[in-house]
């Protein structure tokens, strides 16, 4: 199977690079270091959400508001509440009761870096901060839109969302999950915030029903198709690599499409899921070439 | 030092069982079992939040809400978001790598029922829904007021609120504090959320400023007095009046105001901050002597 390059991308890697800094830019603002004791624990947040990363989602967040005309900065507070909240997940997931990971984006993770009561408050804070920051004024001048991007978060990285794909990740290490079972457990567990991301620019942009629809189902197929494209980097890749362990799911005997159907199906599967994200983007046309080259992106990329 | 009883102490006791029964109703129906594996998580959620308990959160929202002629469907879903925080802090506090604990309420804590992957979860899991349920618009017609309620929320329990209270304690172990250290202490840790639940019913029933000002002050010097009389509790108590570990400050070396100033001035000192706090409210009449009852109650409590 062959992979398919995006045909913009020098252009798309100097957007991802450009919306990165916008985003970290807006996470320092809005993690400023307090004096006192309590420093420790905002240093720890910060450790654990500055630490770069590719910010697909932030990226998501900052494209699709662009669609709409949302102002940048008002999009980049959005997109700073999304990276917090997926840096708490990480918090939390590479905990010792956890995935119990000690390396993440190449550095050690937050409880290695700091200690386990610091990382387990350091994702509270960040997941709290996340939902503080969507509803202050300067986010959206509409208290209900402010709101609408509160509840859809809530229910997309929630007890019904991306919580409960943690749970169901747990609880299924070495079960010999099928192709739909392991489907809505990646849906859950990192296809709702991937799909919220790409929904919180159309939410912040007042997208009519249809647009907001298109847009939905972009995000859903580009988070499924991240998500298969991650499960056959960490079959191949070397954790140099991915600056994270690699081979991680195998040894864990978790069930994943690679582990079903073998990668180059899953390639292929991927291959699809972000060919068919990216004609929902038709009816925008040119101005939504970028998260095109996105969809493509997300499943040919080294890492 | 002689305790204060109540004038009202069997009418405080029925409104409390009363508005303690209509919160339980609340994060029942707020907190549906799925099918499908993340029951489970759905499950220690319930286990965590709905175990009893006095509800004094719930209880200050829905009272002063009251004194705003709130509907009090309205008052109990910000009840119940009060709790679900309230309980999400108990369930990671309690963890091993936090304060150990392994009784919570008489009963095994969340991490000793379940395990501690899914306590983790859990508490997870309840901050975002008491977001969550904050903003839909069955709590207030009024989406302002909805984002007024998750911003005041985020400021009382995340990095510059409860968390860091939990953080500085954490780093307290053993130290030294002085008196106005450890009131800074328990300001964060216990005080910033009561104080938000008195605040809630205000901002449910849009509160003039001055009216806010007072039910703030209310709150703070209530659950200034609550504090301390929790730690003369513990240093007092047994674990089976308690339902939890007595005893547990001295044990951890932790400063309380029973160990600074020791216990009879330190009754004295919560009785007078008591009285301050029932003070603020003698604008609102008799229609506050509930919550006049509620100070002298937080003080004369056995458990």
């Amino acid at each position: 199977m062959k992979v398919v390059v995006s045909e913009h991308p020098v252009k798309l890697a100097d957007a991802m690079k450009k919306r990165a800094q916008e985003v970290e830019h807006a996470l320092d603002v809005l993690l400023p270091l307090p004096d006192g004791q309590e420093k420790r624990l905002i240093e720890a947040m910060r450790y654990a959400v500055l630490g770069g990363g590719k910010r697909l989602r932030g990226f998501l967040v900052m494209e699709v508001a662009h669609l709409f005309a949302v102002a940048p900065a008002c999009a980049a507070r959005v997109a700073a509440s999304v990276e917090m909240l997926h840096a708490y997940s990480l918090v939390h997931d590479d905990l010792p009761a956890m995935d119990d990971d000690d390396l993440r984006r190449g550095q050690p993770s937050c409880h290695r870096a700091f200690d386990e009561a610091t990382a387990i408050l350091a994702g509270d804070a960040l997941l709290t901060r996340a939902f503080e920051v969507l509803v202050d004024g300067d986010t959206h001048s509409d208290a209900s839109a402010r709101c609408e991007l509160v509840a859809a978060l809530g229910a997309a990285a929630g007890a019904r969302g991306m919580v409960a794909g943690q749970m169901i990740d747990m609880l299924s290490e070495g079960a010999d999950l099928n192709a739909p079972e392991v489907t809505r457990l990646q849906a859950l567990k990192t296809g709702r915030l991937i799909q919220y991301s790409a929904e919180a620019g159309a939410i912040l942009g007042r997208a009519a029903p249809q647009q907001r629809h298109y847009i939905a189902a972009f995000g859903r197929d580009l988070g499924a198709a991240f998500q298969i494209a991650d499960d056959i980097l960490d079959a191949e890749g070397t954790a140099e690599e991915l600056g994270k362990t690699a081979g991680k799911d195998a040894a864990a005997g978790k069930a994943t499409m690679v582990s079903i159907m073998g990668l180059e199906q899953a390639r292929a599967h991927a291959n699809m899921l972000a060919s068919q994200a990216s004609q929902y983007l038709a009816s925008f046309g040119d101005r939504a070439a970028t998260l095109v080259a996105l969809t493509q992106f997300v499943v040919s990329r080294r890492s």
